[in-house]
């Protein structure tokens, strides 16, 4: 799925962002700029890239029969395997040299972020994302058909889920149903399955409960997973097992049109904070606007959650490529909610849709 | 799982170990402190723990239904919801006040570590490991129960392995079997699946490969996973496919014994190394010594890694309620491998394995 030519982008970015060196431990950081997936393991794996000079990645030694066979590989660089009684981060640091910046993968542990801190002691500390940010959001044409691909594959489990949602079942118990639909669709890993019912769909982060699924509620459920191509799927769809309450539909309504709304304002240039601001607007208006409590949403790609966020106060503009998903809420405490997500691709002349489920109510 | 006290247990080590205030982000950490299995994201999620005073935890609205749900509201703290356009850092940051030192939750995420030390510049950060590390080493009667029922649960597993390794399917195939058992038996999460074959099995963290079992071929099954009392399962058993080649029969019966030696070697006052160095000098006498790559253990908890490694300059004594693995290996690059792996917990009297398969060779 990577491109070889990656790296040296990777490298260039960095030298034009004054950095001296990326320090990218297992993490989407690694996979995106080296193709290999590492265990988060406490023995110190780490990509070094230099901005001026050859890479090097740090490998247990337990751990090289691995990173031989991944993908990184192929990029010609130098492992250096360590072993059991050595002091990688000394290592790392000795064959680095002088460094007055380094960039840290987002996701670097602290239990290594403070053992660089303490070898590279002149060394600043910066976030590689303020590098990588960049590169990562700006999806290429490979990248989109990737996410493509993890679009249709979770549209393929949504259309599954009218089976499987019956009154009497327990939230569990279709979940995990959903879990083996995800699988079985193609991707590789379940992320996550969130199944709310009734009260429950209040909770936009409700993951799933015993809770027995009764008529007349309505269920948000919000799943997604990791194709094996690295990308990732997450689309969120509203059903009700049987007549929802009439308070329901009538703001479920408001939600359906402020998803439209925010999805037909995505182009290039519009800045991500205006597409928040064209569901929450229209949400507000109809004064369910202390309801919808998160933003409307977050970039999608390698991670399920990464730049850029679409929320009140980003006003970066949105560049062709950029892909995120498009998720306004409603959340009445105690009672229910509803949630509709699709991710969505910044093209040269608006938005593309990767999730195409149907957004109208599904009464199962 | 967790005793309500262990937070004052937590706030009384935070003070002796001369730090200001724990900052927990999601993950083993703040398990251990609040029972809360947050989802590890990039909202910020933080249970701060200052030596003196009332502890609190940040937590975004969105999250708040569950972290309510979690056993951490059992802990009489306050919860602090913080809105999408709130800046977190900086809400924690004024609420915890003049702080010289903080210790971070080991897995904290360096966009999270920096952005702490940039709302907390006089600060200096060390691990919350330094403080929570003895704690957390030092399982309880309650943990080692758990332990002990994890243990129970993977050999379990490990007792069906004969059944699914055949000639003739692969890696994969059999992966996915165990992997079915592994939740079967009682486990909430499958964390690993190691099913290596023949020259697979010369690579100690070798995952799963498309690669077809043939006859007369040892396999090495490392396999685990968390209870859903929070606990962690490790345990390996190497298999033969039929008749072994003669090179490895010779040699598996060394590393049975080294096992077996270091297994033996565990009581209070002994150090970590010196249970290492049980197995690695009959290894070593044997001729066997270049092959042994990894260390003797690692600890296991609510972590499947976690302290007190069992390896060479580690020169801290067991105690009781200490709890390792004990996993010698042997690997003959190219040809094939062997690794016997039990977990072991330290009682006033000796070791006590909680793992109780058959270690002789299984010829399946």
């Amino acid at each position: 799925m990577y491109p070889v030519s990656r790296l040296a982008a990777v490298q260039e970015a960095t030298a034009k962002g004054g950095l001296d060196a990326l320090l990218l431990t297992p993490g989407p950081d690694l996979r995106y700029v080296s193709g290999y997936d590492a265990k988060p393991l406490e023995r110190l794996t780490c990509l070094v890239v230099p901005a001026a000079g050859e890479p090097f990645m740090m490998v247990p030694r337990l751990e090289l029969p691995a990173a031989e066979a991944s993908p990184a590989s192929r990029l010609g660089l130098e492992f250096v395997a360590w072993d059991e009684t050595d002091d990688p981060y000394a290592l790392a640091a000795a064959r680095l040299g002088d460094v007055a910046k380094v960039g840290l993968a987002d996701r670097m542990w602290a239990m290594s972020s403070l053992r660089f801190r303490d070898v590279l002691p002149g060394a600043e500390q910066v976030l590689a994302g303020s590098v990588l940010r960049e590169l990562r959001m700006r999806k290429s044409p490979a990248e989109v058909a990737a996410l493509r691909e993890a679009g249709e594959a979770i549209d393929a489990v949504h259309r599954q889920v009218p089976e499987l949602l019956r009154a009497g079942r327990t939230e569990r118990e279709v979940a995990r149903d959903i879990a083996e639909a995800i699988l079985a669709s193609g991707h590789a890993t379940v992320d996550f399955v969130i199944v709310a019912s009734g009260p429950n769909g209040a909770s936009p982060h409700h993951d799933v409960s015993d809770r027995v699924i009764r008529p007349g509620e309505p269920v948000v459920v919000d799943i997604g997973g990791q194709l094996h191509n690295g990308y990732c799927s997450d689309s969120t769809r509203t059903y009700s097992v049987g007549e929802p309450p009439a308070d329901f539909a009538a703001y479920y309504e408001v939600l359906r049109q402020a998803q439209e709304a925010a999805c037909a304002a995505v182009r290039p240039g519009v800045s991500c904070e205006s597409v928040d601001a064209a569901a929450r607007d229209l949400i507000a208006a109809a004064g369910y606007g202390e309801h919808f409590v998160h933003r409307t949403g977050h970039g999608i790609g390698i991670e399920t959650h990464e730049e850029p966020y679409i929320v009140a106060g980003n006003g970066e503009p949105l560049e062709p490529g950029h892909a995120f998903s498009v998720e306004p809420g409603i959340y009445l405490a105690g009672r229910h909610g509803a949630r509709i997500e699709d991710i969505v691709v910044c093209t040269e002349s608006g938005g593309e849709r990767l999730n195409n489920t149907s957004r109208e109510l599904v009464i199962v």
